[in-house]
């Protein structure tokens, strides 16, 4: 049965390892939005060779907002740790993505199996996604509009230095928008408090209607409040401005579904504690 | 003036950098108790030789509890970032250093500068004494009775495994040790929440009254209640089982003040955010 013949309910219900199981067969080949694995943490993906994995883990470190590190494989191993996916394979279990070469998107592969080596080194990084069933389920009234290239500029380290990727929420009321502060601080695993509340212009944003990827975004209504958290697909472009020779990410919005319930990062630093 | 002659305050008033001038000096040589530059980030210290920084970050990130990251140097780079402490040198503000070389301890001195090697990478992690400052204006009362090897095992990272090293306090009631839960939750850079509380035999300690250090410790009285959190000189003994050939840290309660407010701290990952 392929995924997309499942409805919202049976894809909210899904446990990861059988949503990773249909990825793996390429019976989800799309986005994996907030409905999917309800409660899962889901994941940013990072792949680089060993020689620049220290400047990588010392760019997450010096920048959690955007990298919340959740785990790093051993190098040549594809499998994160059991506790985070249990089974997992990390060259076929995300649903989609983006291979870079000096800088550049030269494919976005559903698989990436022949793309693996022996020296890399593969980094899950907490997703804002994870944090938007606990939003809604605190009747946090929002609407999501996309992701964009901030002026908020990163602490640079080694090769990566670049600007931060953010996700926008419009708040419908300052009430959702207090709430929203609280209930996100709560993970920071998940990109924890935003970044900026208000005027997206003071971080560079020209066009909210103008995100990365092209959805249909309404204008901004009157009253509503527009909130920004760090994204992880931050190293993506940090990585293309160091013009490495090679990267591998997941595709914008194609996440990582892992095994850890959202509610086990409340207020911990990270999965082990 | 020598620091052993003032009040305790005017210890508490003084501004870090003037605390961490006084120790360049060698007027300061002995720990640093909480009351010391009250509600300023207190920072275990760590360095290692470059080749086995990405082994020591890694152990950091997969153990943040006992290993919270706060700055990284460059390599060869005695400085921490200005933002951290503005015009410190690590080599000679921390009031006292252990030498470790092949896992034993060979030097205790007040002062690293002949030791400094082109290679070295200084960590700074966060100390559960900053919070203790936050627990008494809280009114919790407790009382602190040291730091033990505890039997829970670290996640191991390359080169480095071994126990998780504690600090103990004994609350008056079972309301302080509510209270005290959620107050060092709030800090992750400080340790966070407590790794365990109750019977110190279930996480592998024999005897209270005989912490690391000689400190008198009065046996545990009726109600009191056992709080164990992980402690900063964890990685001192992974690096003593790892027999590396040299590594250098603060001596026990010996810390490096930041200037950082641990209120700045509060619900967030790092210093950056």
């Amino acid at each position: 049965m392929s995924g997309m013949d499942l409805s919202s309910e049976q894809l909210a219900a899904m446990r990861p390892s059988e949503f990773r199981s249909l990825v793996r067969k390429q019976q989800w080949k799309t986005h994996t939005a907030d409905g999917i694995c309800r409660g899962y943490l889901q994941a940013n993906l990072a792949i680089v060779p060993q020689d620049i994995a220290y400047d990588f883990l010392l760019f997450c470190l010096r920048n959690p907002g955007p990298c919340p590190v959740i785990d790093v494989t051993e190098v040549g191993n594809p499998c994160p740790d059991e506790a985070v996916a249990r089974g997992a394979d990390l060259r076929t279990d995300v649903p989609r993505y983006c291979i870079y070469r000096n800088g550049v998107l030269v494919d976005e592969p559903y698989d990436i199996s022949s793309y693996w080596r022996d020296d890399f080194v593969a980094f899950l990084l907490g997703c804002s996604l994870s944090f938007d069933w606990l939003l809604k389920e605190a009747g946090v009234q929002y609407r999501m509009t996309g992701a964009y290239v901030s002026s908020i500029r990163c602490k640079s380290a080694g090769l990566f230095s670049g600007p931060m990727v953010v996700s926008c929420r419009l708040m419908k009321s300052s009430h959702d928008a207090v709430r929203a502060v609280q209930i996100s601080s709560r993970i920071p695993a998940a990109h924890g408090a935003p970044v900026h509340i208000g005027d997206p212009a003071a971080i560079g944003i020209a066009d909210l209607c103008q995100p990365l990827e092209k959805w249909e975004v309404a204008p901004q209504k009157p009253g509503e409040v527009a909130m920004f958290w760090a994204c992880g697909i931050t190293p993506q472009l940090a990585a293309m401005e160091a013009k490495l020779p090679v990267m591998i990410s997941h595709r914008l919005a194609h996440m990582f579904v892992t095994d850890i319930p959202c509610a086990e990062l409340m207020c911990s630093r990270s999965v082990s504690e």
